[in-house]
């Protein structure tokens, strides 16, 4: 709301005073986005996606307008941009599309003018001067190529919670703020339920190594900070856990174990557009018969079940059991890389707390474990007890 | 609102199935304008002119878009495109931008894959793909400017009324919808009172001479053409009779009558940025002094009267007389120009009804009277009965 633009020119001014140089990406205020949905929805419910980009691209530029307002109300003096003003080129994806480049001109001619620069995130402009959205996490992307392509010292991104924390602290109240985190380990995070930035974003910041400082727009507070992984880092093995509880399992029983089978099955269901998550298969025991499990979103649950149901005579209806009533933990850190034994930790803290495992799949810095949803707060808190409090224990002491 | 939008994408169904190429400029709904500048006054009782443009264009962006979805839900393959999008060549003026041309190309390029193009109105973009809007009218303008770049064959003013009446039809029932009527008659009416339509947009249809065709959104019937005017035309001598009781007087008695003091006290004014629009001087009629009376709009009355009251010696502030209390009522035809008679009958009228006439202006198809405001209705009530009623008598037989 205004009061929320008014409390961000605020913190503009204060930057700018400390003498930085201050590029502002916004994004639409949330009544904005629902007052254009609304109307969008009283007229037809398949827009086009070209005008759903071009009606709600609106919503970042009265944004952009109105801290713009807010700051020359405050004797700061500024400009607001737009996707299209900046130069900010996209493909023609509308609702989706990719940031191909940035151009600086414009950016640090208003720079230059001693300016601050407020840009309206989430759009682009792509071929033939059309406007396009980024898709989820837009403005963030927005922000992230910006600082790229500005050579800026951080990418700030004010968001509504405190940072990044251990564990989800309305779950765990013995979270803890982690003050600095390396993109994979918070890739691996977001990627498992965490849900203070998009993978995307984070990916981008990697690729760019663009340090960002992920902190709350009400308080201010220094956050957490997301920056490439280094040596130091690896003292901490389990940096933070996870539950995942949008997830949904798949165990195809029984079926016939030849080669291929398992390609048409996952060909058909990338087909689809559903992402698959973990994928295990038993070995065959006897008769070229197998059992195969597998989680996807918990969304795209029945849409998974209905294209499965077609892939015959290989795969029998009676044979497919859906399972919502899953959550996936996770256990996240970048010292995993070259420490083991978290792993193994992890099943016996489970374990000793009478939490069945159901699945398990592992990359170089996490290990997640499918469980019953009634079980994962507990496994949550279990594990972060035992591996975030007990710190003499799980940080490497060189 | 929603319903209208609907209403008008039906509209242009119907056009396109005519076979017409249509290209449909579009204004913000009046929710949406209300919406933001409500967000605006939250933050600043002054915005920039700039960001004022950044805000308020959003709103016909908006609508470009929802005409765009209503045309797709019914079948039309439509392309909503932005000021800038269109090549839409503005001044700097933010605001009150003047439009310096329009790029055919894009147009052009989406008229030929048989598509309605939906344009945003009032705004365009100026030096450094800076967002202008084009004041008030704006949309009539881009209308206008967009026929006139496409050769169209006309320019359709769809609006809350019937078209243009030789009376205003709420004061004078028996007020008739004027069926053609010339480009200087309806600039001498807006002048003069007439709502339907901004001096400025009228103006440069008769520069550009694309003809208008003023009718009504809700019925869509026929309404009033504003063509060149021809010598077919002239044999309606008063084409309407209009009101304007937005303007008040102001008399300066007894001043000194010396050489260059008219002058001396317009420039002040006009340097104040308040336009006069009436002008009389009596005579001295002893010891050079005289009394000059003039109008200005109600709005400007007591700036006026503070910049006046400032030219000393020349002006006492006893001398300044302002009356709010006044109405210009009058009377336009293009047929005035080849046919005298018409300033007589018009004094006779109101003179017969006791109507006291304060001030009198002509121009070459105008007569305009300044009486009481209480009488105003009344006057142009007669004057219509008498000009406009009785066909026989003015209507020139050749």
């Amino acid at each position: 709301d205004t009061d929320k633009i008014k409390r961000a020119a605020r913190r503009v001014a204060a930057a700018k005073k400390q003498g930085y140089a201050v590029v502002v990406v916004v994004s639409a205020l949330g009544d904005t986005t629902d007052d254009l949905m609304d109307l969008c929805q009283k007229i037809t419910s398949s827009p086009s996606r070209r005008e759903l980009d071009m009606l709600l691209s609106t919503g970042e530029q009265i944004s952009t307008a109105l801290l713009a307002m807010a700051l020359h109300q405050i004797k700061v003096d500024a400009v607001s941009l737009t996707g299209f003003q900046v130069g900010i080129q996209t493909d023609a994806s509308h609702t989706r599309a990719r940031i191909l480049g940035v151009s600086r001109e414009r950016l640090m001619t208003e720079l230059g003018r001693g300016r601050v620069v407020v840009v309206a995130g989430f759009q682009g402009v792509g071929p033939e001067k059309e406007i396009t959205t980024l898709g989820r996490g837009g403005s963030d992307l927005t922000a992230l190529a910006l600082a790229k392509a500005l050579g800026a010292r951080a990418c700030e991104i004010y968001t509504d919670v405190e940072g990044v924390f251990t564990a989800d602290p309305r779950r765990v109240p013995e979270a803890r703020k982690i003050h600095r985190i390396s993109y994979e380990e918070m890739l691996e995070l977001a990627s498992s339920g965490a849900q203070v930035m998009q993978s995307r974003s984070i990916e981008l910041a990697g690729k760019f190594d663009v340090p960002i400082h992920v902190r709350s727009s009400a308080t201010g507070k220094q956050g957490t900070w997301i920056v490439k992984g280094d040596s130091s880092m690896e003292n901490i093995l389990v940096r933070g856990v996870t539950a995942n509880k949008n997830e949904a399992k798949i165990t195809l029983r029984n079926i016939t174990d030849r080669p291929g089978m398992a390609g048409a099955l996952f060909r058909q269901i990338a087909t689809a557009g559903i992402n698959v998550d973990m994928i295990i298969q038993n070995i065959a025991v006897s008769g070229r018969r197998t059992d195969i499990s597998f989680t996807v979103s918990a969304a795209d649950l029945n849409e998974a079940v209905r294209v499965i149901s077609k892939i015959r005579p290989a795969i029998e209806k009676k044979h497919i059991i859906a399972d919502r009533d899953i959550a996936k933990i996770s256990v996240v850190g970048i010292g995993m890389r070259s420490h083991s034994g978290v792993a193994a930790d992890m099943f016996e803290v489970l374990g000793k707390n009478r939490i069945n495992i159901d699945m398990i799949s592992t990359s170089e810095i996490k290990i997640s474990c499918v469980v019953q949803k009634k079980n994962a707060d507990r496994a949550v808190r279990v594990l972060h007890q035992h591996f975030i409090k007990q710190k003499d224990r799980y940080t490497v002491v060189k």
